[in-house]
């Protein structure tokens, strides 16, 4: 990641306040176009083509109820991202996205699909209420496919996504052991528990986390509770960051792999664009933690890179005014008296 | 405006829970799709089109010294949008919105140019400071006109913005006197007035706000405070919205436009998208004094539609949802256990 001089930030605000626009008065698409300026190191940034990388596994902990739907979801979901029937389908054609699905470990048999990218590390993790997750190879695999499926991408920006049941179960634990803050406030409804459901919910989490001590450090807190989709959320994260492209980070599950990201390699933040705001409880206080402010509050709660792709065409617009708007003396326009 | 029955709303439902997502869990998208297949009569919404139009005008307030730019600064800004370097321009390009400018009453010599759509129903208002800024033969031309413009369109959707210094003067005391909401409250910096310039501006409103009775009915209101292109956009509206089309509003002033609108025809209500929360002061109270909540919160106060148009991209994406998404059984994904 490059760190930006002085004299870089000087022009960039030059540059910024020269449109032809009351300063400031474009709010966050003016803190999203300087951001953009500095990841990709230019006042004429380029944020043309966008993909959606969709990681779909399967959860051991979903055998303890934590999930409103059976496992059998996972599978039957990409199915329908392969013949287009999802939302994040639609969204992705609505907005020009790119779409690819990776299948990081969905149990059952793999699914034959020539549209499907086959990553599989296992089918579905351990039930991490009884042991962990993942061995260390796992999660070392999983790293290194989503690092290496994010440098084949030819985009500006990449959505991340998933599909899991009960990956809401692995995103809570991993938030709980990485930043401290308390099961009891992270646990929420997922696809749509009732109230019993997430009281559940929350004792099979108390006695997994129970399992480990009470902080963790990103490595291990992922393989004692991510998913296989989570872990390679990560490793994609840091790699498309790397290779200066904007990480556009969907909901809940997402953010938990940006916590993990974040908390092995720090300096890419300038990559990371929080989307929105999940109606997922817990959401809010983890972007809180992590000390930003998500663009979007659409009350959204699907996951499958939805929320990540409705902030596509305000990244679009951002770049759009560093390089097409005319400026006061181009446009011949008086500045403030 | 069609008045939905009861088999629709349920038909309207049960189209929108059979999708392949858990129940409401697309939020707000849910919404603006149930609200436009409401408007369109349809659970197969068009939503393929969308235009700005630009409604230009001056005020005779400007010389009292409300606004940090002079006058002269609308005709500068006419002309960056009619030489496309303007932002609301560079957006309406980024996300595929076409675009018309309407003079509506620009002060100075009339602009000769081919794009430029000529309404001018003279060059700027009357200082209402000192008397009604038009007569009632001006305010009735200026909704005339705001109607036909509107019933030209072959769009789905019209984002209604606006041009005009010291604009949100006119648009505090329209919302003051029809609302009551109270003027301290209203006043904001505009487009860039330090302290000192917002005490100016309140003193100048409350003088003007004086000249007339405490409440007025929204027509009064028009004439003894508005500008052209607000008059205008209040016709633009009610007509839109009268042929089907969503309205998407805007920011301060054009909520101001669109109280006027509701005040007279409430019905409308269900073509009204209100598309951002301004950072000028006074939008959020107004906001709330109507009941409804904006789509963004991106803290820009630029106008121009800006807002407005940025609410395209989640409208289409609203109307898709309804259109493409495959349903839990033509999927053969199973349903909540």
């Amino acid at each position: 990641m490059p760190r930006t001089s002085a004299e870089f930030e000087t022009a960039l605000n030059l540059a910024i306040d020269s449109k032809t626009k009351p300063i400031a008065s474009l709010g966050r698409l003016e803190e999203l176009a300087a951001q953009i300026c500095r990841l990709q190191g230019t006042l004429r940034p380029v944020m043309e083509r966008c993909e959606l990388i969709v990681f779909a596994a399967d959860h051991g902990i979903a055998e303890q109820g934590v999930s409103a739907y059976p496992q059998t979801v996972t599978q039957q979901m990409v199915l329908n991202f392969l013949n287009g029937g999802a939302a994040s389908n639609v969204i992705a054609e609505t907005l020009g996205i790119m779409m690819r699905v990776v299948d990081a470990g969905v149990i059952g048999a793999p699914i034959d699909h020539h549209d499907l990218i086959n990553r599989r590390v296992a089918s579905g993790t351990a039930d991490f209420s009884q042991e962990p997750a993942m061995t260390d190879e796992q999660l070392q695999t999983a790293l290194a496919h989503g690092t290496e499926l994010a440098l084949e991408t030819q985009c500006d920006a990449i959505c991340i996504g998933e599909m899991g049941i009960a990956n809401t179960s692995a995103a809570t634990l991993i938030v709980h052991k990485i930043l401290g803050l308390a099961l009891e406030d992270l646990v929420g409804r997922g696809t749509g528990l009732d109230d019993a459901g997430i009281a559940r919910k929350l004792s099979v989490l108390r006695r997994a986390s129970a399992r480990t001590t009470a902080k963790l450090d990103w490595r291990s807190a992922l393989a004692e509770y991510a998913g296989f989709e989570i872990a390679m959320m990560v490793g994609a994260m840091i790699a498309a960051a790397d290779s200066r492209r904007i990480v556009v980070v969907d909901g809940f599950i997402a953010t938990s792999a940006a916590v993990a990201a974040l908390t092995n390699r720090p300096e890419i933040d300038g990559a990371l664009v929080f989307a929105h705001l999940s109606a997922e409880r817990g959401h809010a206080l983890i972007l809180d933690a992590l000390g930003v402010l998500p663009l979007l509050d659409l009350k959204m709660r699907l996951g499958e890179g939805t929320g990540a792709m409705l902030a596509w065409p305000i990244l679009q617009s951002a770049a759009a005014i560093m390089n097409d708007m005319a400026t006061f003396q181009s446009a011949g326009v008086r500045r403030k008296s």
